[in-house]
């Protein structure tokens, strides 16, 4: 029997990326795609790649709190509020704002803003640790499912990694124990689909066409994410982000001094034991790098890693779509284990390419 | 049951694509995957949208014929001659070339050589006409199911159409009878994987990004495709196609003289009649245009008329994914027909967007 | 003695593009730097390019007067008035607007208004007559030097042509004379650039990248503009424009039925009669085609021709730069021509390649 | 007096930049463009950007040494040689290649060979030191005007910098002193023009667009480049270049850790002193990043500095044109010091944007 779920913020590219990829899926019905300020107009006429007659929801709390899981692709700001409220309901939900990605503390640091409800956001020293009272209060658990899976399989509340913090963790958590602490610095690259849907003058096509620049360094949010959910005790990492001229695609080059006697081998023995079961994650071969092509439209991460030994650095690449395992595909690959679905139905790892 | 299929020329583009779509269909079995420069090397050495252990397989006619359906993706040279064996040996056959989109006589003023097959060549005045003797004698039918579906149901032979037919037949095919002979011109836009894989300073990143340019006209071989399969006897048709600074999608925007007293309703209810039952063409509300990344990846086509009443012509556009619709994923759709599958198998008609 | 020049409507892309070309003219001092909406800002907050101390200027007619000329970068509302209060104060001006390239009943036509100052536009069946009173009564000559160098030397008023006209009319101009009127389809591509520096939905990069559309077909005030100045009486044309996923360059794609007895030698004579002794402007080799890229951020137009024997028809294709021979790079000319400079004065053939 | 100038290897992208840009100068004649395999093919029909008469020559070392300054835009193998022979001959050479860019011994282990001119490549302990004997055995200066240019005016032999070298030095060189040893991290992005014109199937226009990948870590040449020329003594850096799906166009994003103490203010300081006076290098203000598109076309550099204080690291990226002043602007600025020329001739520092 299928389950009904529901989209809040589905105007938005991870929200209209979630449309296309449940249209797909065999076990799940879209019943709510919801879009405040666009209620009532036909999903078409923001999205040209769904025709057909679908046409933009409402919000309305009552009639998500009836489904058996809601997607939030709202900014955090709803999220706040929309997370609690649903999950007070009972409702999963499947976050892919950073509302519940932080403990209450650092989301202030972080966010500039006190947290409304500390007590569902997740403890990174108990990940899916259940909270003081029933189900409905447990706290969020980070949907990083090659690190919580167990915690994510049968959740009420995931809080979906960011982007870049998808693909550092992803590249950094496996040699996380043999690097020294304050040595990580991530230089991430993203397509423009990932600074979202609303127009401004900086993603404009014609000044993006063909340039290239950094932003919002040193301060931007996902570092305090990245800095939460690597494993081990590393201290504060640099994580500088970058525009590239191009829609879909995101690509993190991750710098950490090793451990005396590290090898390379060291290295890619760790990526490959934590990956090689993995039906999403794909250890390439030492000396090649992955390219974010690969991964067009699909859920899927190329990881990569080289060891310069004359300065004692390993640097570890990892590309995913910033719209697939940066955000609805993982959202998606959650919902499955939550609610106890085969954890690929529905998704891919192979991308559109070229 | 499966069926058991093979490609060859897994190597290009529309191999690839191939590939990928086949890997996820539930009841065909890819056994041969083969590219005989490429042979022994891993698929993934070319294609890192395709990791895995699959190696390129060599071309191997026995094996072959073993098969219930090949895939051609070879260049015409190539197929003229395999089409013809695997046809001989009673192998259904997909060709995704112009070895067999013609009629002999056509095929040598368009290719400049002889049709060493002529009598397996296609009969555009009774499309999917047996041939004189048995089944595997029957000429091959041409693989555009809007027009053609009946006789591509359980035949053993479809010439795949070409990326700029696909687009320029589903754009005049319904309102053919009311253009005026000679008054046809198309102008075609096509992404760069149209061209295939083969290096080429023409192709280089460097001088295509960025740059847009006119090639091959007046004399595109796919100029004789469209006028031998447009309805009707609207004579010579000019085609200018033009190289667009993308890897996928293929836009045709094609003008023709309409006949006194037709309105742009009568225009609109033609293509609405034509497509609204095809689960692969959309038929866009008049005033809008079709945007071609709204296909990428997808097997689906997008159609939109306005007619110019000022100068008495309608301008038909329709966007397509070269490679989906316009190769790999239109052979898909033939393979499904031809083995009595559901049509839709394996294919969406929803693009990657943005 | 260096004259005196300002800028109205520098923040858009062809204002920006002329302060960039004005630095380093010899004979210009660039005096006023205009953008209403901008004033007090540093030029550089929005163009990265232009580093250092400039800040726009707001719109101060006194001043303006005062200076020996005035390129208008404005849209044609704003022209229509400072065109006509420029021009009472005797001061010349290079308009890049639609305001005055039309004869006043075609104007209201294709702009949908009526014209505040007929008496100002332009005479097409005599460009570059005098008006009824003194030399500020001049009406506005059509800016294209190519067809009017004569009547733009020295005049005081002069319309900048469209980007889309300026290519097609170098396309078609030198062989009207043999085209059959109501033959004509001009297939027009540009990028986006074209569409100026406010925000849009549709020109988004993660809506543009990769993607291929029309737009604006049939009713695109261009068309007006290209019948008007079309050499002979070849009647209404079609012009379909499309956007193409680049930031510069423009392409027309010109089709017309060609009289009996003309070869493709008569063509090309007619292209090199025209165009050997322009600085701008060259005629390519038969069979090869021009590309936008080797015009970017040049005054420098290419132009080539092939005749379709078959079908009777010639196809000329013309590259331009739309912000330089298409808008900004051909008002320097056209100024540079009324002041009676050099008329290739800090202008270049030359594009920035690859 | 004009002086007579050529260019061996002109058919490359450098080689072609110069081109463009020596056809402006008004002192420097262009009396041969060498390129041997395309010997006799017209200029234009590798270069649509310059249309004109003249056709590549042949290398000619008894025509080259009868000029003033012979630009090597050849790989380093050929310059090797011919700088060697230029400058027994007294000739000046600028040589953008990597042959004489290191001492002999840094040199034989970043590019695997022996250099068989050891007495003619570069001092870095004294830059710009005479040789043993008379001037034609000069050692080469390395031709960053930002650092040496005392030592380039009046020399006779320049090795022009690397573009990513060129980039990262002129961000890393005003601060070097408050770096701490073994700190830097440079991570680079560069368009494809940086990888040149030879086709490639990763090149190849379908595999760059929209796609992102690292390359050739941690070995490029340009690492020991920069170890070499970066001021101090900083040991070894880590360098990992990344291809960007664009032309044109570099930046590098370089940290490193600062000594205890180092304000935002001091950094924005040494950046200010450095270049302020600098007529290419531009410093932006706290907070904004520089974009390569500002740079097209251009000999320009944009600069500019944050202190993350949080972790004590600055990061520090800085943009540039990579055949500007990554190649061919940077190459002619050194021949305008040598010549005594003044140093802006024909260079701009405005880019083409958008």
């Amino acid at each position: 029997m299928a389950h009904r779920v529901g989209i809040v913020g589905a105007s938005g590219y991870g929200g209209a990326e979630l449309v296309r990829l449940l249209e797909a899926h065999p076990q799940l019905d879209l019943e709510v795609v919801a879009a405040h300020a666009q209620a009532g107009q036909p999903v078409a006429s923001l999205y040209p790649n769904l025709p057909g007659d679908r046409v933009f929801d409402d919000v309305d709390l009552g009639r998500l709190t009836g489904l058996d899981l809601v997607f939030l692709a709202t900014p955090h700001g709803p999220s706040l509020q929309l997370g609690a409220a649903l999950r007070k309901a009972g409702t999963r939900v499947v976050d892919l704002s950073g509302a519940y990605r932080l403990a209450a503390r650092d989301f202030s640091r972080w966010y500039g803003e006190e947290h409304p409800a500390p007590e569902l956001t997740p403890d990174p020293g108990q990940p899916g640790a259940a909270g003081d009272g029933d189900d409905t209060a447990q706290r969020a658990v980070y949907g990083l499912p090659e690190l919580f899976r167990e915690q994510i399989s049968g959740a009420g509340f995931v809080a979906n990694p960011g982007c870049y913090p998808s693909a550092a963790l992803l590249a950094l958590a496996p040699i996380a124990d043999r690097l020294q602490p304050g040595s990580v610095i991530i230089d991430g690259k993203s397509g423009t689909s990932g600074a979202g849907r609303a127009v401004a003058d900086r993603l404009h096509f014609s000044h993006v066409h063909a340039d290239l620049t950094a932003y919002a360094a040193p301060a931007h949010r996902h570092t305090g994410e990245i800095e939460t959910w690597l494993p081990g005790d590393l201290g504060a990492v640099s994580f500088t982000p970058h525009l590239i001229p191009m829609s879909r695609g995101l690509l993190t080059t991750a710098y950490g001094t090793v451990a005396d006697g590290t090898s390379a081998a060291d290295v890619q023995a760790a990526l490959h034991a934590a990956y090689d079961d993995e039906p999403f994650v794909h250890v390439l071969a030492a000396g090649t790098f992955p390219h974010t092509k690969a991964l067009a439209g699909s859920n899927g991460a190329h990881v990569s890693a080289v060891l310069d030994e004359r300065v004692g650095r390993v640097v570890v690449t990892c590309a995913i779509d910033n719209l697939g395992k940066g955000a609805a595909g993982q959202a998606l690959q959650n919902a499955n284990l939550m609610l106890g679905l085969e954890e690929t139905t529905a998704l891919t790892s192979l991308g559109v390419y070229p």
